[in-house]
């Protein structure tokens, strides 16, 4: 234990973090450097800073980043190209904002010539295993230290003594313990534990943050475009947004209409189960409108082939497998597919949904001349259909026939 | 084409059919056998026998079966059971139905000693091919005959005039083309062709029948329950159903909130792109709810493997090939998985969407005691997921030495 | 530690469970109960017995147990069915072995009562694994020792103190440590370690115990007819064979004609590469024949979902997954394809491998009528291929039309 | 029939192509190019030339192209960093040359501005699908001709009658029917038909031509070794060669050591089942060696993701999809995983077979400090093993107290 001399923190500024900054300078006897990351969570980062000074960290050590944009650019874009949903349902939110946490922890480690990092996720969740891969598959030789997996302060009660015995501010509404716990960035909030624990019942309505309750959203539908440029989404109703700025706008859009609610019992990679609320409003949005904008210009075979990849790709992100060489080979495959993904979606948002009402793109492949009920002019010969079928069913027949 | 002696058509009762029914007779010189179908298409089918009468088919070769019962039971349950999406979105209403008729018009062609069998389906789309793989799967050395890729009756006119010229009924309704072409039957009614074929276009309110806007839905959300019992919907709300009686009723609670609307531009199996819309209300309900169900009775690795065998189980299904050993073989697979999916979904049915808010089950894997926050007294040890994570990440360190 | 009253071990009667017999005996102050497995390693069991009985384990609790049919019919078979090869290559002699000694070690703990159970494999390889996913899904609440894992005899020099200071008795050649390491069933033999860990050098030969150098085989090639019935082999030269001494004589062709041995590169499920060398004789020409009777035999549609679920089900059994649900349902979808894999293959034996030089079956889907380039009398229609083919262009064309 | 101008033809020189040549002109009284490639099939092309000319072929209209390189560079290496087995077994010899060869028609349809092509494959063979998509993939309104659909020379004695009716020169030997039929290029010749169409008779030796009888081989094994870079052979023995070079010289020593025969029963795509002899003698060494550097240099989850992905690739080049998004897709993955497929691969040829005996690399991701069976100085550390385990089991444990 003794041979860490500095080490990363990822650092929320929040209770927990505070106490394992202490609890590193003491059990370590080490330098803490902190890294706080701005993703778009919506908290103050000032504080943070604050907090780390009053513990000693040294100025030139207190890493306070904006990463909105690489964030959405170079995460979540690539990820909502792939239409990712993990056991069909999940956008994959809190995952996906692992890995470029763990990337920055290294660099920072890095710079500052530190030999360990440290994190905040507790020894029963996905985080920490996507945190560590993170780590470990950029710089094979860093430590890491998960305090939730060595120390002693195994409940709340015991956490807030060692805070208070280590003058460190416990905020009043703390001191009872949150019903629930939450995870928030651009993307997405998602709540779990506590009240939330028995699946049987319905979420109280004081756990969402994100989203209005849809019976509470506006009476009239609203109609929105998005345009897509290369499998990704540039504009919203004709006006260009960098990747961060076009998430934030559709999260209002989506928080107004009471989108992306979505009430999981998902299978955790270290073997249990679990009940989670999540809150994806411009992700559901930004999702639903992909795969419209697909289905315009996207051949059947390159469609079908991301279709059968997708649980594969969610899988691996989940997991914490993001900077693995096959979670980059199936990205090379879907990147591939993406160039004549772009044109225009027209989307319909009402009391929780988002429903496509219509698209068009310069790249379409849908072509009004093959597929119409009408006369068309020879675009297609209905005798081709024929041969079609017979050689299909040829291997059926032969089957058939050693039956009968 | 003078060979043929009795053909066996699937027979609606319709115009289209009502001419072909006549087209055989003149065109073969040959006995037709007439087959109507009931899957819950919500029509009479007593007009139909009238109608095959009165064109000379004999009363013993009209065959007039309600087959709901077993469309439910053997074709739509077990779809469900596999979460089969077709792109992603589609529930296959359409393509289900297709193998049942085929193998009844087979049994009938066997019963009454015809050599062929005949459709209704254009040479533009997917029926055709459905149809007919699954008659020569059936009987590999049975003759079929598609009148829409033979005769000359290529607009709509001349198929009036026919008919007109053969004392066929056409209502008044008829002779104005129809804006729009439908396929209807219990798991869903879907549309396409002329006003819809435009992609950008939204799709007018006049083309649904089935569901409510979400807009005319009631304003305050109800809840009901299903359960399940080894993967398939057994009762809601408490009271058991049949599998037709309780898809008619989940229908029922669909088309009240305006659920199970789709607006999707698809990949035919014959090669070009369509747009259609579809309509599955009860269907939609049905999918969400058994999807929850897993959640809480299915293990990880079954549900992966399901949800990665998904998309190529749809296709299967959408491209005709319901009769094929190879759907056979996922289906054994994806039955295997569901002898404990058994227990209860609460849904919230709300202005378009049906939303889960609980789920139960005696065969739950999901287990509070090793997933709580609170103190577990040993149910998991923290520890493990050190070398779990470790032994995760070694080949990704070995993989980041190499590139150091 | 102290809390284990009665434990299985799965006892060789080698040096290495001989040490851990006393180990644990010393250790947790328990009783120990042996298992030993005839599997068809091909030594005597008799001193394994005498060696317990000299260590002190109550004649009662000296289990030896004659497994080698239930091995191949319900663990080899199986697997067979499914062509499995890890990594392309392996035919999985160990892996398979393990479930079936973890069962059997758990159904021996239930009967005497025992509360544990303990193995002897290593902390680095794959076994460990495999016996105790094994264990822990047949009994959950048991208790498991993995002696590597746990204690300080980290050397074969402190081992060989250990048994002498215990008056185990040390073979004269065990004091010079062997040059590498083997595991041995009526499947296959594996040797690893030592001198196979430099993987640029070839193997010596007298790592090899199963099979003669094919340069020392024979000069005359051999013919053999193997026959199969629902996917399992039966016969051999019309000779009926129960399956496990169906293996034994195939391993005696493939042992006189040295045919089986792999020399392989593997990633381990730890996560490291390892150098092993195996010799699969007899199950290399079981795995050849079965392949070419399933050609004759089964679908293309069956065939190519099987060839795609192949990778996955190896490295299910290669993991240790073998009582999961997941491999479970690839079986019932392999399982389901075998019905008509039935016939007799003819094999040509010569000088290190099998090669098939013909086949024939009653279920055969080969019509030489259909295939053949002189006149079919109208078993197929050529022109059929011309709309065939354009419609599986169609997508194609459109893509090309959009590209110009 | 009338409207085509100009028609670019495959053209063998051989008897079939010629009689379409002649049936070209006269039955679509049009210009006819002839394009013969020199893929490595090893006939001359000189008398390609001579007969072109002498059925009035303009000279600037016979292209007479050495497509060697490309061939191996563009369309066999690709495939193979794929691995790519048809069927678990076939090196896809015959398909991976059509697309080329069709690729080259449309260019040169395109340079002298014909409005058609025409190819001389059967219509119930695989080769029509594979020319075909590919013609109309890169020319999507080209008019294709394949005379063996359409006229009603449907017997070798018509064929012949032709040929001499319009002084065709036929070989002494064309006159009786060849035994069987086959197809050569530099990575394989392919047999089949005729006295091959019985599967359960052993293929006479007569019908080989590209390798020795390996009872014919020399009696001492020859030991090679093949160097790759970036998952492409650049040298054998440490002396650089090109890829038609590299290839070239691989076939002298597979055809020397009898490796490389093949007697399949596969399944075509157009339905039905075939029997084949194939020799690729070059192609098994180059696979066989391919698969044993990537054992070395390939991470296990970019390992598996390829042998997952595998058999569709393989599938698409067989059924004719080269130039589809799917196969670029793919391609792109598997390219994206071969940067660091480089180094030395030790092969053993003797009497049919090419065993690996050794392999190393630069960029080698096998470690003997961590998987030595000795002393690894705390490279791995053994308890990590048991976590690992132990949450890998997790799931497994609640089932089994489930079933409990």
């Amino acid at each position: 234990m003794s041979d860490i001399k500095r080490v990363v923190l990822a650092f929320s500024g929040g209770l927990d973090t505070s106490v394992i900054l202490k609890w590193l300078q003491q059990t370590y006897a080490c330098e803490v450097v902190t890294f706080t990351a701005d993703l778009g969570q919506g908290e103050e980062l000032g504080p943070a800073r604050a907090k780390a000074e009053l513990m000693g960290v040294k100025p030139e050590h207190i890493f306070i980043d904006d990463l909105k944009e690489e964030f959405v650019k170079d995460y979540v874009y690539p990820m909502m190209r792939a239409n990712a949903l993990y056991e069909g349902l999940y956008l994959l939110g809190t995952s996906i904002a692992r890995p470029l946490i763990a990337k920055r922890q290294i660099e920072i480690a890095k710079m500052v010539g530190a030999d360990a990092v440290s994190h905040g996720a507790t020894g029963k969740g996905n985080d920490q295993v996507r945190f560590e891969l993170g780590y470990y598959g950029l710089n094979p030789d860093i430590k890491v230290i998960a305090p939730w997996r060595e120390w002693d302060l195994t409940s709340r009660t015991r956490l807030i003594e060692f805070a208070e015995a280590h003058q460190i501010p416990v905020s009043k509404d703390k001191r009872g313990e949150a019903p629930f716990s939450t995870d928030a960035n651009l993307l997405h909030t998602s709540s779990e534990g506590k009240v939330l624990e028995d699946p049987w019942q319905e979420v109280p309505d004081y756990v969402f943050s994100r989203t209005v309750n849809p019976e509470d959203a506006p009476d009239t539908p609203e109609y929105i475009t998005v345009e897509f440029d290369a499998g990704d989404a540039v504009a919203i109703n004709g006006e260009a947004f960098s990747p961060a700025n076009l998430l934030a706008k559709l999260n209002d859009y989506g928080r107004t209409h009471g989108i992306g609610r979505l009430d999981l019992v998902e299978n955790r990679f270290v073997g249990m189960k679990s009940r989670g609320m999540y809150e994806t409003p411009g992700g559901t949005i930004l999702h639903t409108a992909h795969r419209a904008i697909e289905q315009l210009t996207l051949d059947r075979g390159a469609a079908h082939l991301k279709d059968e990849l997708g649980p594969r790709y969610a899988e691996l992100v989940y997991n914490g497998f993001w900077f693995s060489p096959e979670r980059e080979m199936l990205q090379a495959a879907i990147d591939h597919s993406q160039q004549q993904v772009s044109g225009t979606v027209r989307l319909k948002l009402y009391k929780g949904s988002a429903w496509v009402v219509g698209r068009k793109s310069p790249n379409s492949l849908y072509s009004e001349k093959v597929v119409t009920f009408e006369d068309d002019a020879g675009a297609y010969d209905q005798r081709d259909a024929e041969g079609f079928i017979k050689l299909n069913a040829l291997r059926l027949r032969l089957l058939g026939r050693r039956g009968a």
